[in-house]
């Protein structure tokens, strides 16, 4: 399997809209958000773990989040949303009305900590949907507050695509990133978690033979009709020891 | 759980996609068409039904056949599409390009049915994602002549909301519909499938619990992460006994 380069993981983004693929936006998140949140379920049981604080970003990462979170209510779990700083695009606003209309608690947006602070106090597992693969440092306020917080909970931290703060190609090398237990990769993972050694699981069983051939993903097989597919340790240690 | 009149059917999905809702077509057809596609895999395993006729109407009930069909290709089916009048929404054409991105082949749109008897002879399972619960009689050329080839093929058919031809509300009164071995009901079932003897699920894990209410409509539970939740058999006996 190829662990990508931000810029490749933009292309294939970019192709899975354009001719290769002729996805929406919507169709792409919808799929995206369900493999998110069956990977939570997976390996968080409902009956120990029920109340999950889904932290979403301002990006697309955040979007996915959002339709994670309304899987997540629709599984029997209680999630609350965490979104200090709302997305601006018309599907984020769309999936935000969603979960309202689940009455998933939205917690209003605010750079003020103590409203996180409380939350943590009554979340058994924390989904990380706050920064994906176009990330770029310096963690802007009030996140480079909100990472710290998540990791001193020490709650079970599931992440999405790229644990946040992580460096999409150089990884956790800044320190500063989340302590993520759990994986969830979308599409294909990415260089910076070549080191991660959590459960990895991959997403995203949409992408077409001609997109796959054209990066040469050489993705695994996704077992029966399953959203996602857990990756074997060895093969991120394999090839990192290249 | 309630069984739906066709108007009752209506008002749902409209509210599916307003104020209640929020949702865009393009997300409930790609979980509806996701919840098809699991259905005939749970029933017809893919080693020994690798290879599935998907008809599609030229409605909404069409891009669900659709979007079943990439996803079916992403289990590891053949699915082949025979789709002889094409929808005309930009959404249905988006979806047309998806399945050709796919190489999932498209029998071209024709009136002639040498195509069909000629797919039929390659194909292990049908799913009916011609008709749904719009559908008013009379059956219009070239339909009024494909189902009889459909149900004259004996092969085994999985029909979407309601086996094509079947009046939504008064079953298989005309004699006419498909003889559907398994039905996969869309947000909840409808009137007319009351009398339906075979293996019925029901799919659209996304009605938010405002829509249940609202409507009375007494869902089932889902099991675990699934699209698709199995429905007794008892259920609709009882509920036309009353």
């Amino acid at each position: 399997m190829r662990y990508l380069t931000a810029k490749l993981a933009q292309q294939i983004d970019e192709e899975l809209m354009n001719a290769l693929g002729a996805f929406s936006l919507d169709q792409l998140m919808e799929l995206a958000g369900l493999a998110c949140a069956q990977t939570l379920a997976t390996v968080y049981r409902r009956d120990v773990y029920p109340r999950v604080l889904v932290c979403c970003g301002p990006g697309n990462q955040g979007g996915d989040g959002l339709v994670a979170a309304r899987h997540l209510g629709m599984f029997g779990y209680h999630p609350t949303i965490y979104m200090p700083k709302p997305g601006s695009k018309d599907i984020y606003k769309r999936l935000q009305t969603q979960c309202a209309n689940m009455k998933i608690p939205i917690i209003p947006p605010s750079n003020d900590l103590e409203d996180l602070r409380k939350a943590l106090h009554h979340t058994d597992v924390i989904m990380d949907a706050i920064f994906g693969f176009s990330f770029q440092p310096p963690i802007r306020t009030p996140f480079d507050a909100v990472l710290p917080l998540l990791n001193d909970s020490r709650l079970p931290i599931v992440s999405v695509d790229i644990p946040s703060g992580w460096d999409v190609e150089k990884g956790n090398n800044f320190g500063v990133g989340l302590h993520a237990n759990v994986l969830i990769s979308l599409t294909a993972p990415k260089e910076g978690v070549l080191d991660f050694r959590g459960r990895h699981f991959l997403g995203g069983r949409f992408v077409p033979k001609t997109i796959e051939e054209k990066f040469d993903l050489q993705l695994p097989q996704y077992p029966g009709t399953d959203q996602i597919v857990e990756l074997p340790l060895e093969e991120a240690i394999r090839l990192n020891n290249q």
